[in-house]
This record gives C-alpha cells, structure tokens and sequence, in this order.
C-alpha cells in the first residue's frame, strides 16, 4: 500500500485550496488503495475572502485549522512531516497555494515558497520520491527542482512566462491531460486553471493520482 | 435533463455541511448530467468549530457566505429558492443539517426546522417532486413530511428513537444502502453517520442520487 502525504492551504478557492480539487484528489487515492495523511502549515491565512463577493473579510483564519474542514479534523502540521513516512506527495491547488503556500499570486515569478512547504516538497525531490502539483501549485515547482523542472499550469501566456522566468519549462497541457517530468518523477495537471466543470477537474486529477502512485 | 437544487448548511462536519457528502453528491449529480444549483439559508450560524481540536472558536460566521466556499461562489439563497425551477431537491449531511438548517442536535424529538429551510422542502414535498436526505439529514423529515414518513439515519438506537418519537418510521440501513419512501418519493442513505471511509459514503450517496434522479 502507497503512502502519501497531501498538503492542503486552507479551505475554498480563493483563500485556500480548492474543495473539489482536494476532495477529487482524495478520491482518487482512496479508490487506488493508497494511505494518505493530510498535511498543512501551521500559519495565518494570507486574508479572508467572502466567497460570494469575492471581497476581503475583516477576520484571520489559520490555514492548518481550516484546511481541517477538508478533511473532518483528521490532518497534521506540515512542519512535522517525514519524508522516510511516505511514498509520495500530492498539492492540489486553489489560491492558497499562490497566497499561503507561496505569494506567487503577489509576486509572480519574484515569489518565494513558505519555509515548511519549501523543505517538505524539497525532501521529497531529494529523496527521488514522486510528487503531484495541481492548478497553480505547479507555480512553485521552478522553487523546489531548481532549472529545467517541467511542468504545467494550462495554457495562460502569462503564468506560463513566469514559470519559465524562474527556470522552470512550462508545458502547455489540456485539462485533462498530465505532464510528466520523469527525471524528477513530478506529474502535473491544470485542472480549475481550465476545468469548466467538476467532471473536467476530475479527468486531469485521476490522471494524476495514477502517474504519481505508479512513480511512487 | 433534470434540474437539482442542493441545500447545503455550512462549510465542515462539525459545524456546516460535511465536506466530502457535499461534493460527492455534486459529482454523482454531475456524472448524471443534472443540472445543478446549490442554495444555503442566509443567517448566521450556531456557531464555529476549531476542526482539529473539536472546541469552540470565538467567531460569527454566515452559513450561506462559508457553503459558498464548497461550490465556488456559485451559491444562491435559499429563501429565494422557486419549487417549480426544480426536479428535485438534495440535502448533504454534516453537523449543520443538525445545527443550522435545524436544531435537532440540541433539541432531538423536540426540534424546528429553519423556517427558509422548512418552507422550501415542504414546497418540494407538497409538489410530489423527488427529494434526498443524506447522514443526519434525514432527522427533518417527519417535521417536513409528517407522521409516517420512512427514512434512514443507519443504526444508532437513540437518534432512531427521536426520529420515530416525531411520527417517522426509521429503517435501519447500512451505509451502502439507501431507503425509499416511495409514497413521498424521499430517498435517504447513512453516509457519515457510519461511514468509516469517503469509499463508503460514496458508495451510499451513489445510490441515493441516482434514485432521486429517478423518481424526478
């Protein structure tokens, strides 16, 4: 049985991960047979939207306590995570991982990756284990395998720029399609860059999850 | 294709709609070809609960703003909400079925249900349009249906109990199951309240949206 360690950045689209996108994920796994621990940084949310208005909220919430809603209270602090416990590692998207996991939303390719989810993923890319990014999570990739890393965030121009700006190799891809760096064994899919519809996010997503275990 | 309205109650097990029960239900929907549309009660909810650590947080949140993180902002009122758009009507479980769209988690036989709740399922209900009660949503029924209403809430003896003390008649059904009122076209299924894997939930919920779908 694969174990794999899922990072979540909170709980909603546009101050968290996405909901569909984590669940589909967790589906995924959970059809494969995999064991899987959810993980997210013990940390303030970069802010609170209004899902509705897509306006700020004048409150703080804390993104491993919210990203615990996900998965009915059952997740850890990434900061305590051990590479030697897991197989593999997947981060399914949502603006938090461009707001709480990294400020690519802010900073584009000037970004930098917070210090736990940067050693977490780093471990996993030295240790030669396999490694799923989804949506803009991919975004960070350039961070944690330095030039030359492949990966995809759909087909935006712009977002594509800035992946290559930090010395990634960006690929464009459907959304249900995968890309696959097998030197580094990291797959990597648009889903919500581009799904239309919760059947499209699953297509690329259950690619995913199957690329990943089977490099796992 | 069918038109389906989603009641959901929040955004987490322990305080709003259960995560993966909501999204396995879109999914199943969408797998189906339904049309769909979700809807919340705008009004505040019971209250917040810290998922990892399962204590009260000092907040006030909205019911209808946190379900809108789940579907992506696309979310409507419910008291806004016109029986004749619809086919059919679903509700997914989590605590806030039990706190928010009504108050059976405190008060058991003795409970009320949220009047823009209450109003819209018993439009369904009068209608003979097809409805889904899933995990501890079911537990409105007899106030929604009336005496002699069949549904599920698993196997739990006492909350069985407070089903049958307000005129229900509580079947008893294994998460994979589902039980069909066919005389109110109601289709319930355990989920969450025993299910031990979101396999199991899935496999239930399933069942359950294809049988509305059916009877739509």
């Amino acid at each position: 049985m694969k174990k794999v360690a899922v990072i979540l950045s909170g709980c909603g689209v546009f101050d968290g991960a996405e909901i569909y996108e984590s669940v589909l994920t967790l589906l995924a796994l959970a059809e494969a047979g995999a064991q899987v621990q959810c993980f997210a940084p013990n940390m303030a949310q970069h802010h609170v939207i209004n899902h509705i208005t897509g306006e700020e909220m004048p409150e703080q919430r804390n993104v491993l306590v919210e990203a615990a809603r996900i998965c009915r209270g059952n997740i850890q602090d990434l900061a305590g995570l051990k590479v030697a416990d897991f197989d593999a590692i997947i981060l399914p998207g949502g603006f938090g991982a461009a707001k709480n996991l990294s400020d690519f939303a802010f900073e584009g390719d000037d970004c930098q990756v917070q210090s736990d989810v940067l050693a977490a993923c780093q471990d996993f890319a030295k240790a030669g284990k396999a490694a799923g990014y989804i949506c803009i999570a991919p975004a960070m990739l350039p961070k944690v395998y330095g030039p030359g890393v492949k990966g995809t965030l759909g087909n935006d121009a712009s977002t594509a720029d800035a992946f290559n700006a930090m010395g990634g190799e960006h690929q464009v891809r459907a959304v249900n399609e995968i890309c696959v760096d097998e030197a580094n064994k990291v797959v990597s899919t648009p889903a919500y860059m581009l799904a239309g519809s919760i059947l499209e996010a699953k297509s690329g997503i259950d690619k995913l999850v199957h690329k990943v275990l089977a490099l796992a």
